[in-house]
């Protein structure tokens, strides 16, 4: 019961419902037509589906989400993730069903990285014995586990692990240690309170000899009581800026024995007795499943920005500020504020936000053929794909997810200081969302990778051309080509004299192709010629990557509105067609033109554009965002498909009821449970009103 | 008690106290002279009594600072805040001495908005009656008060805020009304819970009219018990990203009685009976409050980067991770990872924001300057300083301001996983920091004032020139002439052919002033001549901004190092010299560089740079940061004197004890004061042991 009542009143007008309905009304396309080609009318079926389980579970309200310190949150998550289970056991949902159910709950838990990490690592290192006798009780929950990869003091280098786990041929076990406190695991999800198992990485010691990290499989709570196991400590690691209804743990041992059978041996394995270890083959195939994953980062970044846009883009068509006396607007005869979305500045702001939601659509699915394909090809011994698909993932991965983290921000401040409540559901957003900038690769340090495989194909091309015995129809793979390109004509320039002219996709790609192109060949001959160290070139390397990743956006935007793309296995989408065709090509030249636009040095340096293209391309920005992107605006976020359940944001509901919605939540803040605050007596009526209190000595008014 | 005990064990060698202390022999510095000139002996020694006291009183302690929930965290803030007064009282504190201790305890409380905001407006809004009957209570803290202007439909745009305030000659009172729910006061620091009157913008209608926004100061909760007051309804607004310690409060009225001394009459007033309105003198006068608020926000972004870098610089030169393969470092002849700080990428994240730490000095202190000295101006009459000073102001809280809150987030990213933790203090510092880019003018829409003045000058300064009676001796304003010697020379070119030439002050002015003034005078084509609406030119009005504002911030540092800044009347320091010297010039030199190597987009548009020059400045860059900045890095940072009890960092502290501090910090997690978690049995156990469970149904298991 709150003692904070709103009055009956309604917003002045006009009101968001009527602005989201005239919105709407304005959209060129069907939002259902594009929300289909986006998803497939399968995921929307089921999302409907799924939906009307999840809202009636109270397991699932998140009506308190925004309300609960650390301990009530960790408590909800934990009822949360066991009803998830339970779920989708009785229903015998598929993972794809699991997936997209834990999407719409949006709140990481304790069980997430058991599903997400645990039971991969168990089903792709485990040996037939290992599948029987520890993957089957972990896919019925009885077996709860974590994947304890990280220390205190290591990070991404993996090689760099402190834990010990040696091979004691007497016993026939391992003994687990500590050596140091940087050995301590630390930041393990699930690990904190609610595994009873860990996926050690530790490193391999047999017969006097280091072999580095290997992963072991390690009992860590009672399976009785869920009480520490001796020569185990563990707990959670405090309070982090987000995902703090996961319990990250810390972890220790002491000197912890474990049986032979706990080193996953699918790949490497020690002779009993002896201890011989026997050598992993090859192990090319892990790449495989790193790339899987940061496809899924890809995605993951698309949904991100995704909600945040939505919210900021609905709230900004309802929100007014200023009149903008050019043209002011009127109700009934009255000049009214204009809706801040007609600002220039608020249109900059989101709507390449929006564009880019759409580009990391077409190139998460992308990479996700890519995946399948190259996985069907290695399982044929076939690795050509290998190098190229793995440096896109690792440059995508950094450049997709902190555009996402970036864009986040950019709309929760665009929603001014509403963005800043709690009940916008940004903050929030923001906070579960930036670990992706930061796990599965700092997103400086992992451009490196892409970088390698960069300055390795430009230096082979160009041994190649040098060769007498090249032909370019012969180049297969895009990465060569567009460096070809740039070799058969380095000084290449804009032909554009009309900012019209920018719209053509071709001249975008030649654009982002030659200064990706010209990166690598600055950094290839500082590295091989200048004799510069690889150090000092991190920050071109990294802009490399991104210049090169962009271009893979923006080609995969080109070609998929084309319908020019190639069709994952069984999955094929009709090509879009007639006015949504069209809408989407606008975000297509939108999403190119501004990436330029905002920051054209590496075009300018690269010498395919010249100064006056700059001021065209400002030109073309400004002109279509505000006659071709702001009518479709609504549109584009609404074809999204995001419930309202999903956004939980009192400023970003489909509806439009902003004031009513946020007010309504206030009323539910715990503070207001009581008229006068708790410490009045103590803190406030010692200065306010001393008189009226007893026995207190009167030293404040000193 | 915790149920997580970590060993007593070491972290891995090297240990970040020695690792620190070799970074600082390194030092080329004295840090205690360069704090000294940064802040003053008077200051640094306020610092230290301060600290003591603080430090020695149970309300300031943060220990527990990260773990508590909103409702724990607003009590443990009224009662900080109860105690700050006390303490002010008992010593009778300076109002500086009064700011830097609760600069040192950095907690916004319920409190703040009362000195803030509450008291500077009745000081300077009240006639002497008013002075004597609410300001002399509330210095005493008998009236506790809040400043209600926003709205939940209004921010920035006073003008149109809804709540009336009518004047009825029956009675001699006004009457407060909210006529919507958009009207209600929203946001109010102060108002949820602490508060008993309120100073209220509402608009004044008398005699029929509307005379638009007027300050009342409204009494809102009883003396006596504190309960609100009737016709009167308020509560907090709930949760935030930041600022969870403040009751930022709502406000509703239902056609609330006061009487005519509410309204605040120092510049206009209300005739008893008749009602006539009796306009205010010239308001010019409150621009000069707004660069007082604009200004202190600066020296507010000033410290919020720094607190956040000094912890990023001190954690990367203990953090270590892979080894450089040009450069391995050696402990005792083996090969250890390399420092983070050492890769060139780390170095181009953090050295640039300690730079423009230093930036933010000169600037802030400058622009204090000015507010001081206009005012004196204008209390003379004389308004000429007025209009650049407060476009430069509007400029500077954008652009400071949003850098900060830009570098704290990089700061956090640059620390790694462990930057996500509350523990490293990052977090909550960037959630309590990036208000400021909202608060005051949202950091886009304040650029237009910044924008008009510059096109106005420019216009003036054209017709000047034309006029033929123009002489450039004349110009006495900095504006004027960077812009005058643009228009001397449009087509001017960079003279370097070196990277090293780039280090010559002169000519990073004139990249900084060409580029400026170039942007101003395309825009002013763009409105002038080819007639473009003023809301599809306010990106290119925010980046002109952005360039004139740089242009400042590059020249103070110049002047400021060179001892050529005017001193603050009664505050001179004595210039620097020497080594200190040098290394602020190295400092200044990266400011300017890697601003422009960052974005050289303008520069090159400008004509002022060619291709080839940003090549070089690269170069002259990465060279900057390898030989010069990193082995002062750490000496940087610790000049800013910021106390450990401030930072409030396990991994950012003076003796870099990381891993030891983080460690110990966890412990204290309450999630740990148990082994098994709260949930086991419900969650958990149905899941992993069944069989134990009385009058369980085995329905999860189905």
């Amino acid at each position: 019961m709150s003692a904070l009542r709103f009055p009956n009143l309604p917003p002045s007008e006009p009101q968001g419902s009527d602005l989201l309905a005239q919105e709407r009304s304005k959209t060129t396309f069907s939002t259902h037509e594009l929300s289909t080609f986006l998803y497939g009318e399968l995921y929307l079926e089921r999302q409907e589906r799924l939906l009307t389980l999840i809202e009636n579970e109270p397991a699932f309200d998140k009506s308190n989400r925004y309300f609960r310190g650390r301990a009530e949150r960790f408590a909800a998550a934990l009822r949360k993730d066991h009803a998830i289970v339970r779920l989708a056991m009785k229903h015998q949902w598929t993972l794809e069903e699991c997936i997209q159910a834990e999407s719409l709950i949006d709140e990481p838990g304790p069980f997430g990285l058991h599903r997400g990490m645990f039971l991969p690592a168990l089903a792709s290192q485990s040996t037939d014995e290992q599948l029987e006798k520890f993957l089957k009780p972990a896919q019925r929950y009885e077996i709860i586990g974590c994947y304890a990869q990280t220390e205190l003091g290591h990070g991404s280098n993996v090689q760099g692990i402190e834990t010990t786990a040696t091979y004691i041929p007497e016993t026939d076990q391992f003994e687990i240690h500590t050596p140091y406190l940087t050995a301590s695991k630390w930041w393990i999800g699930g690990l904190g309170k609610a595994a009873n198992h860990a996926v050690v990485m530790a490193r391999l010691i047999t017969a006097g000899k280091d072999y580095g990290p290997h992963a072991f499989i390690v009992p860590i709570r009672s399976m009785e009581d869920h009480t520490l196991l001796p020569g185990v400590m563990a707990g959670d690691i405090g309070p982090k800026f987000g995902y703090n209804t996961t319990d990250n743990g810390c972890m220790w041992f002491d000197h912890y024995r474990i049986p032979r059978i706990s080193l996953l041996a699918k790949f490497s394995s020690i002779k009993p007795g002896s201890g011989e270890y026997i050598k992993p083959p090859n192990d090319k195939l892990s790449y495989g499943t790193m790339v899987l994953v940061r496809a899924s980062l890809i995605a993951a970044a698309r949904q991100g920005m995704g909600k945040a846009v939505t919210i900021a883009t609905r709230y900004s068509a309802i929100r007014r500020q200023f009149v903008d006396n050019d043209s002011p607007k009127k109700l009934g005869g009255e000049v009214v504020e204009t809706p801040v979305l007609d600002y220039s500045t608020q249109q900059y702001r989101l709507f390449p936000i929006i564009a880019a939601v759409y580009a990391c659509f077409f190139t998460s699915k992308e990479m996700m053929r890519l995946y399948h394909l190259n996985i069907k090809n290695m399982a044929s011994g076939d690795f050509s794909m290998l190098a190229d698909v793995h440096a896109s993932s690792s440059g995508l991965k950094s450049l997709t997810t902190t555009m996402a983290a970036g864009s986040i921000e950019v709309c929760r401040r665009a929603c001014g200081g509403h963005g800043f409540s709690a009940f916008s559901g940004l903050p929030l957003m923001l906070q579960d969302y930036v670990p992706n900038v930061t796990w599965e690769g700092d997103n400086y340090m992992i451009t490196q990778q892409t970088g390698r495989y960069l300055f390795k194909s430009f230096r082979e091309l160009v041994a190649k051309r040098a060769s007498g015995k090249f032909q370019a129809s012969l180049i297969s793979n895009p990465t060569l080509a567009y460096m070809n390109t740039y070799l058969e004509n380095p000084s290449l320039k804009c032909p554009a004299t009309t900012p019209a002219q920018f719209h053509n996709p071709e001249l975008q790609l030649a654009a982002f192709g030659h200064r990706a192109a010209s990166l690598v060949a600055q950094i290839v001959h500082a590295l091989d010629v200048e004799k510069r160290t690889w150090n000092s070139m991190l920050v071109d390397i990294y802009n490399a990557s991104v210049a090169h990743c962009q271009l893979i956006m923006v080609q995969n935007f080109i070609l998929g509105i084309r319908g020019e793309m190639p069709q994952p296995e069984g999955m094929a989408v009709p090509p879009l067609t007639g006015v949504a065709k069209e809408a989407l090509t606008d975000l297509s030249d939108l999403f190119a033109l501004h990436t330029i636009h905002e920051k054209p040095g590496e075009f300018l340096t690269s010498g395919y554009l010249e100064a006056k293209h700059v001021s065209m391309l400002g030109a073309a920005v400004m002109e279509l965002m505000e006659k071709k992107v702001r009518p479709n605006a609504v549109g584009f976020v609404d074809a999204f498909a995001f419930p309202d359940y999903l956004l939980n944001s009192a400023i970003g509901a489909f509806d439009g009821r902003v004031y009513e919605r946020y007010t309504e939540m206030a009323t539910r803040e715990p503070l207001n449970r009581t008229e006068v605050v708790d410490g009045y007596e103590q803190y406030i009526r010692p200065f306010t009103n001393p008189k009226g209190l007893k026995g207190h000595t009167m030293q404040a008014r000193l």
